[in-house]
């Protein structure tokens, strides 16, 4: 969407309409949570989904009112240091492994807090005059938000996921995916450009559009299934080092890791913990919640290797029929669909995220955003490898070619996946 | 109460009283909370409310229906395994420093098991004819959860203190302590005897009842007021090596501590926190919420030393007028009074447990439970020493002289205090 | 040793007698090593042997030559702080922990700092007016020095023990243990004195000698052997939690121990490490290098108990024929027999320090040392458990019936074993 | 050297020369070393220096020896254990993190070892018939060894630095660095060759050469000196979040960072730590021992960047006359100058290895070594940033432009150091 055009009262209307739109979706996602659900941390990398609503308003907070509306008073003084993530240049903040230790504020409470923030939002919204210096601001504020919705689901997913009764996130049922068949797709050496061109929403990690001199390299275009990774533990791949990065093997071994994070072996059959509760394995279905060392060892296994990022961005851009492909995208979504799990293993992309073997870095000309969103990317681009793709529970209208997702090696909490490549 | 004299009806009246009593009780005292703080554990020690909740229910249906009642059927078959404590002969125990990562089973759930438990119960009950051996477990089992009472009163104050917004338990004004003149009072070199008599409620590690040599001492009748303690401080007492335990150095220093839990200095003036909210520090009332090692380094740095548990027996069952003592101690229970925090220093017991310099171990003759009640208590005789006296959270009728409370030499986050011995 | 009765010259004689012995000692006891074995610290409890030579060396430069010798100058300003153990009124200390990082000083320039000292003191001692406030001091000191050269039996021994090559300490042969018959000593209630008289050497730890109500029980004459603690072992003793106080299941577990600590299982054979190398258990010998939850468990699995340390010293100072029993004692040190290894199980003190079930604590009016000394026992009262009897490492001068020695209850690199005692 | 052409009479005597050389140079390198700086380990990262004797030669013993040679007995049945660092394939080995706990093998019986081994090498390498594939083996086999000359100047450097009597290494006095003239040298934007060609010895990682596009760049032909990052200090450099990455802050204030790893300040001066002694520290002479951290931070400081490898490698490959350069790299090193320390701050390469911002990741058309040397580089592609340029520690024979080193992105004992670049 290329607001820029518009005049200012539509801009306003576009705003205030996208605005209250993301908003409503986050509480919306929470709706089926018990409020002790909206309360715990049960690992450090996985928030107390009422900190994610309390967070995603304070950005709000912090990047337009605080700064744009004179009369604005903070909801609450104690929220710009509990909400704070880790903006260093906005002041002290909670430690993120504590945010579990907190009963108070209510999620009533936090709920209360939204409604305060949106008033004023909405509010300063209506005036036609706001510059684009600030809508832009309001623009990541949005893709922030989405960012988090991804993260609640995720979040949610661990949190139910941990606990030894197993609830069920929706009631609805998942249905079978369909068996697929291996296809690789080439491409000639040569240079091609990647990264996000001008007009369109992209973060600045994503930025500028450059040349890449790529080797000729085939990609699959389809994910590897959990048929295919359990004939990899059949085969005993976490028990042959020469599978892994020496990193991983230590992983594999100081915690006893022995299957992607939600499978459970019960009575000798594999059952898969999903938002749709715990079933048996489809072995159709996209393999998820699998580590950067577990994608890197089941490549070396099929005695391929995973693409970079380079590969991999070339491949989403080169899509036969990209516009089909992002509507598609857009009905795959939890949000529209009800399925909050991979089930379309065959030709697709949006299902799971894919790791690349490419450690997250500043593209050449890199310029990180000024202020206190400089913090936004930059200073994560260290021991943190890129994935791309999007995946079933990342909001359509946040997603774009260009993305670049980036976990620890070691983390598997979010809906990653494997996508092989191979040098020809 | 000498029940086992009571006729078999009066027995069943007599303990259907005491059970319902005492469980309404513990849900009486949560009352005030708000869903979230039944949820959260900020640190190992401390578990959620909810816990509680389960685990006292947990205790009556695994000792008393799961034994005694043929068609008893569990309320929820994991259940068993996340509200058993720490009780290895009753199968595997969810960890104790996880307790807070569960946002299942709810409150409300939980709830639900109290009541179905206390149905079960109450018919149980209402048989003439159950043994002594099944009623002494049942009042094992109560004196169990009042025991949690106390617990629940020291978890949900460090839920509350731990957060910053500070919140209140109880609105109720907190009063003033009075000035205390410190007494000594003292015992003569001999023979005394020390532990429960046959007759009334005790633990098993309150007997035998038995001989001790004892030397002469002088024991303070007044606990060491906030006052005392700020003069310590304000000394250098955190700061000099000499008054500490070799460990208690290495606590110290490693966790930077320099008060009492619960004390907060803002803008140069000392606060402590309670569960009546964040009040000015009143000298004049009992310091509280002390370690082992800081009531050791005070007692040192004041050229005495703290009295071990048999002197502090002693001197507790030496009371002028033990009756009216016993009173006394029912009316400071926060229940009675709504009082949740000790603000009398001057010649009182009841109001802050005592820490004596004695290890937790077992008496001359100790025998231990048989039955899953073995690792109630002599599984812990190692590394703990004993408090001594009882506080103003324990529930009166829960009370008695003989009663040898515990915690490792680190812990604080009970009420606490320190009374002063020397010899003479 | 009256010493205060002798004249000035015969004192003077008398300590430069002792003084010399004693240290030239401790280096023949490091004869065998290789210059590697005096430099690493396998963990932290264990000290590289050159740091005994130092500290030891350290302690008369501080307690005697800094203070008494006016014209005095340290050998090395840094060995201040290398070769402090602990005392924090001597100023910093270099982290117990990191010793084996350094690896100067070397041997020879520790042997150096040895020879500076000893000058200085034997002329110092020369001086026949010397006070017996400083005498004592010295006495302390020699003490110091033999408690580190049993200590540095046991260092050897983890070193060389935890290294994959087994080397042997002592090329003499090991005898073989005689069968043992199990001999109950009774005794009977009543009020025992016990701590140190006056009149010989003691620590402040070991007085004021004074009364204790002990109710009447038996001791067993022997220790236990391998033989008994095997049958534990095959009875799945580690495996049971109800023989296990609380945290040494989880030291159980946590480390997953299985037998005591210099036990090794090689082609379904149990083996010891010994000073005189890897030999096959011996059955009839004592069990040795158990610790307090190992102790603790044995005991409670044959259904008797530990003795408290009373107990143990009321049966030490019965011996028949204590005269016998101390020149006995004094043929047992591996020093003069040259056997480094418990191998007499029948009716013999000496061989095994035997775990009591007593916390190390202050005897009533305990007194602890003034000074710099006041650092020796007191700030270890803490968490630690009685040992007594001495063993084959203790050299014989050094040791008395009142001696008390303390470990923390997972500790078991001392020559530690199991008196088994009952109520009767 | 293209030994590849040489009759096989004339690689028997290349090879026996080379073996020889290299060997010797280890133990010369450590003849200075008291028998207990070769023995310990400060740190997990700092082997001790007989670890390093016994592990080159045990490279040599599993690679050649026990592969071709049917008659070969290993020299000890438990160093194939003992010295295997890393290398699954070969079975199991001694935890890294625990070679400074082993006492034996002492370093006599290291040195025994390497004659062994050197021995049966030297009369199988007299054999003409040796096929090519063995000794490309060999040649990685003293590529490796010389590797571990540097690791083996960097530990003692370590080993030496941690010590708070600061010994010394060399005696010979270090000179003066000229003052520095900051000169960027420009290159324009296109398609460069990066990696190492065929003939001449290269690692699996430096291949194959390929294509790069590069952007416009300008990189500094000095590396940044003592008095540039001095200004950074000065500047509060490591109290601003904003020039640092995420967990370079965490790594800073966990670790309170505030100055290069071996700078000292003593009585308000800055001090060095080198081989040479502890020395005021030299403005003009190039900063070393940085971490990545430090070397982004203090890039983003000075509003430029590090380079990535790619540019590294175009620049350093661009040197006017290259061959002049090769030959002053050959008399920078320690070995020829007896100069243990980077000096020469003007346009120089080779005195510190720079950072790169570029992860360690395997070329395009990357083909790992077969075999156990499979674990040779692969399996660090995690975490790690890769390092140019060659340092002061580097055996010149050892060093090519195309050399890849790599490290963590905390670690700092090697000499690091830092060359800035610029987008232009």
């Amino acid at each position: 969407m290329n607001w820029q055009q518009l005049s200012g009262t539509e801009k306003s209307k576009y705003f205030i309409d996208e605005y209250l739109r993301i908003r409503e979706f986050s509480t919306a996602l929470c709706s089926r949570l018990e409020i002790e659900d909206y309360t715990v941390q049960p690992i450090a990398d996985v928030s107390p989904p009422k900190w994610h609503l309390g967070h995603t308003t304070w950005f709000f907070e912090e990047i337009i009112l605080v700064k744009c509306l004179s009369e604005y008073t903070r909801f609450h003084q104690q929220y710009r240091f509990l909400f704070n993530s880790y903006y260093k240049s906005a002041g002290q903040h909670w430690k993120q492994s504590q945010r579990g230790e907190l009963s108070r504020p209510t999620v009533e409470e936090v709920i209360r807090y939204r409604s305060y923030v949106d008033n004023f939002m909405v509010n300063y919204l209506s005036n036609a005059e706001i510059g684009d210096d600030v809508l832009s601001l309001l623009e990541i504020g949005l893709h922030h938000e989405q960012q988090h919705q991804e993260l609640l689901l995720m979040d949610i997913k661990f949190i139910l996921g941990s606990n030894p009764t197993s609830p069920v996130f929706s009631e609805k049922p998942l249905g079978f995916a369909s068996p697929v068949n291996q296809i690789w797709r080439s491409f000639n050496e040569g240079i091609y450009s990647v990264g996000a061109s001008d007009g369109g929403f992209s973060y600045d990690n994503e930025k500028p559009r450059h040349k890449n001199y790529i080797y000729s390299f085939a990609i699959s275009e389809n994910t590897v299934t959990n048929g295919d990774y359990l004939e990899f533990i059949d085969r005993g791949g976490y028990g042959h080092a020469e599978f892994w990065l020496s990193l991983g093997w230590e992983w594999v071994n100081d915690n006893h890791i022995g299957h992607p994070l939600y499978w459970r072996k019960i009575d000798n059959e594999w059952y898969e913990f999903t938002l749709h509760g715990l079933n048996l394995l489809d072995l159709n279905a996209p393999v998820t919640h699998v580590s950067y060392f577990e994608a890197d060892a089941y490549a070396k296994w099929k005695g391929v290797r995973l693409p970079d990022e380079q590969e991999m961005e070339v491949y989403l851009a080169s899509s036969i029929d990209d516009s089909v492909e992002e509507n598609e995208h857009e009905k795959k979504h939890g949000d529209e669909s009800g399925v909050y799990h991979p089930i379309k293993g065959d030709a697709q992309t949006g299902q799971v995220w894919c790791w690349s073997k490419s450690h997250y870095s500043g593209y050449p000309g890199y310029k990180p955003y000024q202020g206190m969103l400089t913090e936004y990317n930059g200073k994560f681009m260290c021991n943190q490898f890129v994935l791309r793709g999007g995946c079933i529970a990342t909001p359509p209208s946040h997603y774009r070619h260009s993305y670049r997702n980036f976990y620890a090696p070691h983390q598997r909490w979010m809906f990653s996946g494997i996508r092989l490549a191979k040098d020809i």
